[in-house]
């Protein structure tokens, strides 16, 4: 009755289920180890005048910190109330309203809703066959008149990581900002080399995307942050951020999380030695995966196994959660989060028994 | 240069100064009581688990008990990162871009701030020379096309307390909704009967902003909430707010918070007795306010005394930080937040030494 036609007309963001914490949870890519013994250490040093008061509203500790991890000056960083927060004020803060914003097809969903939520309308470029970049996707971006676009990298949901040299011709290309969502960047097997932070340098027209909700298991803690040339950062920070966007609490806790760099690489190497695992033993049963260098795997189904949908609905029914997408290209398919190899386990011993009685 | 031409041209709110836990800070209208001790409490119930997984995306546990304490239903209920979330998110579910909002003046400056960023003309009216509504408010906010209209009530920085038989009068002449911030309603006189809440019922163009900042001692932890029509919130829960906006410990710790009324009450008791004295002794001094329900007061000079920006600044030099507006009507005025008694002394006694060496 009130709400505007426009807000009437378009679909919310629906994430994944959040089941009770006896299920096993391979739905929304969280870290299945738990954060730095000196995130939960921390907890003791809240005292009552710290909710007091107002939080730091520029978040001055954690943006030190991490301008010291990534090489970069504190005016380069700005801290949101998790990645989600940056996606949306890269619009409030890039796009005028009513001009086409760039994505890849398929993608994270969230852009496109933004998109909506926005008005903006969506220039969309498929990925290859083998989930890789078109060569076309810079002047398809131009040519729609995009002034924003979005790449995931490692791309959501096929795992793919594109190399930094194709990122730089792409924000050399790309007319407007180019976000590129690192969510799952720390899960990069690091004999890679990848590291675009460097490319900050020379692409005026390049926002990291960096969240510590997979790589530092705190996505319960809603804290991510924005990397890019001060001139990018500065409007976000001093205008479209809301005042007081992160808590006192997440910036203190978050702060400790990110100094803790050698926890936290712990459970890096173990989702990436799993991930090896569990790609394996689902190949063994059928199941192929494009390569993936995130904390997840876009899984096929065997030629005679079941569908898709009926996978995911049959493992549900045992409290274990995978993620299904109604998109195109990806309803034969399942995005199942690497887990610890007991919880890999129980997906496996489940697909096995519901492949023997199919 | 990639940011948008609107955004160069508008300026960010400028929030009050935040100087070390030293100074004595009666600027930005913190509740100067601790949080309740069931708060603190609940830290140590924090685990791992609730960390590494994202939070409760609709809040359910907190919206119960708001729903409790106010007799609503949760459907009428949303959890916010803070009242200011909910104040963007007003704009962002109810106002089209381009649309000119209702505010009066002056009036708390966020709200024009959101409405230049929104690309939103301000039909502003003003307050009568007592702090009052205009009674031509709603038909000017109508003549000019608002879909969206905010009063403070309290009123900031006034203190005025607007009655609800004209609050129902206004929603139901203005043809949008209106957003009743009742950010200092907790420090109203309980004798004066005020409660907005039974308007719901009545007013389905009526959204009620409540914030756990400055009755619940908590605003480090960011969390505010909607009351209003199923109608209103629904959009707000589903489509337009960012999916997880609020924090797994803000979620626990501010539901504790809520559900303590009898030890926030203790601190708005405290303030409403302070508010007297603080009144009674600036009046002694020379420096009137206007009657304050909230917890600050909005103190003229005395004829003969400083400008208020020199007293200002100079009570800063002794880190006594109090609020000053470069604002029509408030230029030579101090709005003061009700500190402890302690620290109104030490005001006072600073007031009086300037007073005496000027």
């Amino acid at each position: 009755m009130y709400e505007r036609d426009h807000i009437r007309q378009i679909a919310g963001y629906v994430p994944g289920e959040q089941p009770d914490s006896s299920a096993i949870k391979l739905n929304t890519n969280e870290n299945p180890y738990p954060p730095s013994p000196r995130v939960m250490a921390r907890l003791s040093d809240v005292q009552p005048f710290m909710l007091q008061r107002y939080p730091d509203p520029s978040a001055t500790a954690f943006r030190g910190t991490a301008a010291r991890i990534h090489g970069l000056a504190p005016d380069q960083v700005v801290v949101t109330n998790g990645g989600d927060e940056l996606l949306r004020l890269a619009f409030a803060t890039f796009s005028d309203p009513g001009r086409p914003v760039g994505i890849v097809s398929p993608g994270y969903g969230l852009y496109s809703v933004l998109a909506d939520l926005h008005q903006a309308p969506i220039a969309a470029v498929p990925l290859t066959e083998a989930w890789q970049l078109s060569e076309t996707t810079a002047d398809r971006w131009n040519e729609a008149g995009a002034q924003l676009a979005f790449l995931t990298n490692p791309h959501a949901p096929s795992g793919t990581l594109f190399p930094t040299s194709l990122i730089e011709k792409l924000a050399a290309s790309f007319r407007g900002v180019l976000v590129v969502d690192e969510a799952y960047v720390d899960f990069v097997d690091p004999s890679l080399g990848y590291d675009a932070v460097p490319l900050i340098a020379r692409c005026p027209n390049l926002l990291l995307l960096r969240t510590l909700s997979k790589g530092y298991s705190l996505a319960g803690l809603r804290l991510g942050y924005g990397l890019g040339d001060a001139r990018l950062i500065d409007p976000i920070l001093g205008k479209t951020k809301d005042s007081y966007n992160v808590d006192a609490i997440a910036q203190m806790l978050a702060t400790a999380a990110l100094d803790d760099q050698a926890h936290a690489g712990l459970s890096w190497d173990a989702v990436r030695r799993e991930r090896e695992v569990l790609s394996r033993r689902l190949r063994e049963l059928g199941f192929d995966s494009t390569p993936s260098q995130a904390n997840f795997l876009l899984v096929s189904m065997p030629a005679q196994g079941p569908r898709a949908f009926d996978l995911y609905t049959r493992l549900m029914d045992y409290k274990i959660y995978v993620r299904w997408f109604d998109v195109d290209r990806l309803r034969d398919k399942l995005r199942i989060t690497i887990g610890t190899p007991q919880e890999d386990d129980a997906l496996i011993s489940r697909i096995k028994q519901i492949l023997g009685a199919s």
